[in-house]
């Protein structure tokens, strides 16, 4: 039921080439229950009605996710009947078979190339309704047409709706984290233990990427290698700078497994790191330490970025901590819950999220330690396991 | 300048992966033209600013696609005046050297993690603004927070104001498209020349995306292998069907070369096809003939549509053609110009689009024909040329 997207690439006079893998797939029966669920969570939110296009929250109910494409596509998913999926004509034979064992529960409804499936929508929300949840990743366009067509109807965020659901993960999802989790860090404890300088940041990316592959992931999808001045910079590209002895580097490396998402973060340095880097660093490993520490059911996210923040300020470094603690990670890499400055909502068992401070000396040098966490009832447990310190290698 | 996003993959037990390449840049005099005359098209369309996030626009506008994520990034072209990029302030340092050229040209202001980023675009606007486009593919998130910031500002979509720029290709676009649809029929000419019967469609299907690389592509992205009664689902998912003597086989395939799309289709027969299949194709290729006639500057895309769909309804087939006949490409598989009834809008000379009727008799066969055109000011031109015979393979 999983899709097989293809997409192929080409390397230079290389023709290596390889195949999107299909993630695992959901049972019919977890689908179902998602499905009920979203439709009470729904209700329980005061709207009629999700209206849900191509997407991570997709993939969640259906099991499958077709490519966003001009032509609507759109599980209308009522809050008190039964839901269906309007797809254009000539993609209603792929969803059929998509759907599988869940068509039995999921009408397909197959509209016209001179239909308005806008208006096919309509039809099947309830005449009195008043409010509808919109996918949080619907295109513009789509969105600007529903309020249209829909209006009175008043169209809100379905983010916050699916993400009650997405955001407490079952144990078969916290497996799939602590999976891909468990690749990460061995891919992380292999480019540590390689020689580094000498070499570019493009060809230590590279590197990285081939081994988060040779770990277990299906994806390889990010590896930042930020060394010297650029780890000042937290979304630094890789690029041509030759990496010497002096220089730290942030590795911030992940990609995805069975579809759930890794993303951890260590810092390297190459050589003898100067006493100032060891102070800073130290300060940042006690932040990072404190804010997993925080992690309990009912405490607000906002609490966990507060625990590193108080730590990083107090020691005087606040200026350098320019970005939140962290966030939810799962089918998406950046997903609920956000652990950041205003974020009141309490952590419940099931959430996972990152917990990542990092400290960046603009021209110098920057630092930043990650970890993905899932709440337990008793506390953060770290799916990341490898040692926080500074990695000095050669 | 163009972005380098990586992403590899692993397929089962093989380790073979490779980078996504970069597409050739489009330079920043290009760039610079393409801002200008968005400003130009936005303001003779009565609207005050456009607010492009990353999407295949803001690719076009600025040389490079950062990921799409729930930080805000978002380009802002007011009517008259200077564009601006706002950015989350640890994308700053990537944006800034990704504009490279272009920084001097596009002002790139920061936000913080505790700032409202739509409040920082709100305050880039006039404060007489009354009606701003929006992105087409920008999130319904970010759209609906729009919408509440900037009220009572209207928000329209930005598709039709882009889509007039985008849809009409300079010479540089036309010798990409030129050069992905050569490669596109290398690749066509390959696999109608193998022996494809006892070979699942998968199997057939992965071929395909093999040939599309060695055929040039940087990337190979959908090789649709429809056989037998399959062949009567335009958008069928190659699966575990093996192909046999007396299927039709629908090839539709194609990939992307310097950031441009290709996309031809052409249909097979294995052994002596029946003489009601013949007599079908035959109308299908008069109809598909005729579409291509029909191109012209000044002639509507509805009646290219229309030039297809009367010599197939004439011919009793009308029943069968259940899709639009065409699709504008270019940055995106699918853009405007779509040639489908009501699309009274009259061809431009630089418009690229596909011609591709098809006819699908369910549970039986399918054949469609399908060639990408430039409306030149002497009518349409092929870039595919390989031949629109029925294909007879073994």
């Amino acid at each position: 039921m999983a899709g097989s997207m293809a997409r192929w690439f080409a390397s230079g006079t290389l023709s290596v080439m390889t195949l999107v893998p299909a993630a695992r797939p959901f049972s019919a029966s977890v689908l179902r229950k998602r499905l009920v669920s979203a439709a009470a969570e729904a209700e329980r939110r005061g709207l009629d009605a999700l209206l849900i296009t191509p997407s991570p929250d997709f993939a969640y109910l259906l099991g499958y996710r077709p490519p966003a494409l001009e032509r609507l596509t759109c599980l209308v998913v009522p809050a008190s009947a039964v839901p269906r999926l309007v797809v254009p004509r000539l993609e209603a034979p792929l969803a059929r078979h998509q759907l599988d064992e869940l068509a039995s529960d999921v009408e397909v409804i197959a509209w016209d190339e001179t239909d308005d499936p806008f208006k096919v929508v309509q039809s099947l929300l309830r005449t009195d309704a008043s409010r509808v949840g919109v996918q949080d990743q619907m295109w513009a366009r789509f969105a600007l047409r529903f309020g249209a067509v829909l209006d009175p109807i008043e169209l809100v965020a379905a983010g916050p709706t699916m993400g009650a659901l997405r955001s407490v993960k079952t144990p078969d999802e916290v497996t799939r984290l602590r999976a891909a989790a468990a690749a990460d860090d061995r891919a992380m404890l292999a480019i540590t233990a390689e020689r580094v300088s000498g070499r570019t940041e493009a060809e230590v990316s590279r590197r990285v990427l081939e081994l988060l592959i040779e770990a277990g992931h299906d994806t390889a999808d990010f590896a930042i290698v930020a060394s010297g001045p650029n780890a000042a910079s937290p979304h630094h590209e890789p690029g041509s700078r030759v990496i010497e002895p002096g220089d730290a580097i942030v590795l911030d490396i992940g990609g995805t497994l069975d579809g759930y998402w890794s993303d951890t973060t260590r810092t390297a340095f190459v050589g003898e790191p100067p006493a100032d880097f060891v102070a800073m660093y130290e300060v940042l490993r006690e932040a990072q330490e404190a804010a997993c520490d925080a992690v309990q059911p009912g405490v607000a996210a906002h609490d966990v970025d507060r625990a590193a923040r108080a730590i990083i300020e107090d020691a005087g470094y606040g200026e350098q901590f320019i970005h939140r603690t962290g966030h939810g990670i799962g089918l998406e890499l950046h997903e609920e819950p956000y652990v950041v400055a205003g974020n009141r909502a309490p952590l419940q068992p099931g959430h996972a999220f990152s917990v990542e401070p990092g400290l960046y000396l603009e021209a110098r040098w920057g630092a930043r330690i990650e970890d993905i966490l899932i709440c337990t009832p008793d506390g953060g447990e770290r799916l990341n396991t490898t040692d926080r310190r500074l990695y000095l290698v050669d």
